[in-house]
């Protein structure tokens, strides 16, 4: 691993996993200052404009100087993957700097002392159902009478259209949703949700915006900006209710987390690796047999009020985000800066690799042993889900994605 | 009906249909000048803002001030009810006031001169499924071997969320969507849609924030705005591919239109009609029985290409825009400015009152015989659908809600 230069910004403040190769990016809130768009360091938090600030004059376009001068990451997105790679050379040229380290140190803001919020405006948010052995479970578990897997399954990734306003920063707490289920007696009635779950996802933040759609495989790097760790919360008596015809509504419309820091594309150059291998032929525009490989080896770690209970292998989702991609935007569907997309729950092929307590516990069926000896199906009033992961970054650097947590709180 | 007074702006532009009683809002521009707030009367534009300005100083609160000094609805959508009717009032004082005639309609721009934008940003899009008639017909078509309305149906209004960044305003071609669909031998094929739709809808635009979710029926009509028709543009074959087990996306995301003019709610006083009669048990937070009625006596014209091929019964919707509202904010999900949702496509009990060409054509296995004596079932290339409807006004007028017009291109 590259060490940094004595006295660097990266050198006095960077720690494994949140070095000068990761620097990702978010809105903090320090006092009365902010929102601002910043860049995590360490477990410290640095102003993007002020540290680019420091280039010298003309170093950095307008654009660029622009598009960091803002409260969140919303300005930068509209921009282009030029700009993106041109902010992070930038950062990265003043934090190895020895000259600069001590300014920067000065002005570095522990995490300790921010509020961190939103970092960009979501636009529109689809979730994708992209890993088999997820869809195969969910299959058995909810239409036990029919083939797990639906026969569109294989010919293109299945998603739908979440709601973008109710998605959250980490750390921030919600109530125990209420809905219309089925009784023990099969009657629908109103009432608290009687199994909460998690759904852990990877969430892909877009930008460099599309008036009239068609991103091609090859393009999708110029469009995905980078990655975040999500928590697509579910209220599975809700949603198996009410989603035929059309689909997951109120059982998933109550909280989206994710975590508060986007991990930029670039730094997961090291993490990218091929996906599952394909067993059914792909219309063209899906058709990645040539493509450059567009998985990334996460190994996503559920805790469950701080106990490990599950990771969940993200090289195991099926469909890649750049196939996602494609697809979302084939029929001519625009892209808007702050669209998002979450590739869909993860799972792996052992039962402490599934992504959500519906497939950990068989639908209830199969209670978890927790370390306290007390057995779990799903989620009770005070439970806390923390999602972390890691992955290899550049340089033989280790990359953690920014932690993505929230708490049931009682029914309102 | 109130005749406005001799001189004054009412009297000089109102038109049947677009009089002092309706005054819908749209964002508009007008050569280099734009977008901005404006309200319609007659066949002319006004600058919202322009007109407030003539009011008595102090007459007008500074939140209502600064909200309509906007290139759009949005800041108004951000505000509140007494905003809302303080705006209309002081328009219809100001265009009712012979001393402003002559000054107002100098200013008054023709629409032939100036082009309509979105009349609002849209943050979340719901697409509701609430007509019995459209889902018992779709569900025939579609699902032949079941049961027409799933066992959900009757205890809550089924939605989806649907892609914001789509919605366009009346006007707007758009090519037709490719996208995987079934060859004639049951083969997943890319190509072109070949079962091109529309979906006859109302929308419903909504405002004063709820960060917190649950708007009860009592307090819809508090949080919506007004009110546009809506072309939910549909490729059945795309839709009908995809849509197991998480609802439509690609099949409905390539285009929806929206009429550029919301019509407040105050305009529809008169029109409020009682839905159905209800003969399911509802839960507490959706049971109207003792609410206020909460349809609306509208007919929607659906012209193609000039010709009216049907006329759509919106009072026929079962459940009505309170019940959805209440539905979709039950589990928590608050509500931002600029939330939208549609009732769902509108159906009625004979066959030229049905909303959509695949049910007056019944999935295509029966033509309809145009003017010119050719067989129609789904959209062909250059076919333009146009839907306007009227409704009853305030003191014997009539409100003409404003057109929702779109042409297929061919595919790219």
């Amino acid at each position: 691993m590259n060490t940094p230069a004595p006295g660097s910004a990266a050198a006095r403040l960077g720690s494994t996993g949140n070095d000068i190769e990761h620097l990702p990016y978010g809105s903090y809130t320090h006092g009365d200052n902010g929102p601002r768009l910043g860049v995590r360091l360490g477990d410290h938090v640095l102003e993007v404009s002020a540290v680019l600030a420091l280039l010298p004059s003309g170093e950095l376009s307008d654009a660029a100087r622009t598009a960091v001068d803002a409260p969140s990451l919303d300005a930068l997105l509209a921009q282009n993957r030029t700009v993106w790679d041109e902010v992070r050379a930038g950062l990265q040229k003043v934090l190895g700097d020895p000259t600069h380290g001590e300014a920067v140190a000065a002005a570095a803001i522990p995490l300790a002392d921010v509020t961190m919020g939103m970092p960009f405006t979501v636009a529109d948010y689809v979730d994708f159902y992209g890993n088999e052995f997820h869809a195969r479970n969910v299959g058995r578990i909810f239409r036990p009478t029919q083939e797990p897997l639906t026969p569109n399954w294989k010919h293109l990734p299945i998603g739908y259209h979440g709601r973008a306003g109710t998605i959250v920063p980490s750390g921030t707490d919600f109530p125990r949703p209420q809905g219309i289920r089925l009784d023990p007696d099969g009657v629908p009635t109103f009432g608290p949700s009687r199994r909460l779950d998690i759904e852990a996802e990877v969430g892909f933040v877009l930008g460099s915006p599309v008036p009239s759609g068609r991103v091609p495989l090859t393009e999708a790097d110029n469009h995905i900006f980078g990655l975040t760790l999500t928590n697509d919360w579910s209220a599975r008596d809700i949603q198996s209710f009410e989603y035929v015809p059309l689909g997951p509504n109120l059982g998933k419309s109550f909280c989206t987390t994710i975590s508060p820091w986007i991990t930029p594309l670039a730094a997961l150059s090291e993490a990218r690796v091929a996906p599952p291998e394909r067993d059914t032929p792909l219309s063209d525009y899906l058709d990645d047999t040539n493509a450059a490989p567009w998985s990334f080896d996460l190994q996503i770690e559920i805790l469950l009020n701080g106990e490990v209970v599950s990771v969940a292998p993200f090289a195991e989702t099926y469909w890649t985000a750049a196939q996602m991609l494609a697809h979302m935007t084939i029929n001519g569907a625009g892209l808007r800066a702050g669209d998002f997309f979450a590739g869909g729950t993860i799972s792996g092929r052992e039962r402490f690799q599934r992504g959500s307590f519906l497939e950990i516990c068989w639908g209830g069926s199969e209670p978890m042993t927790l370390k306290d000896g007390s057995e779990f199906t799903f989620l009770r009033d005070g439970d806390e889900v923390c999602m972390r992961a890691t992955a290899p970054g550049p340089n033989g650097s280790t990359i953690a994605l920014g932690e993505c947590t929230g708490r049931v709180l009682p029914a309102v």
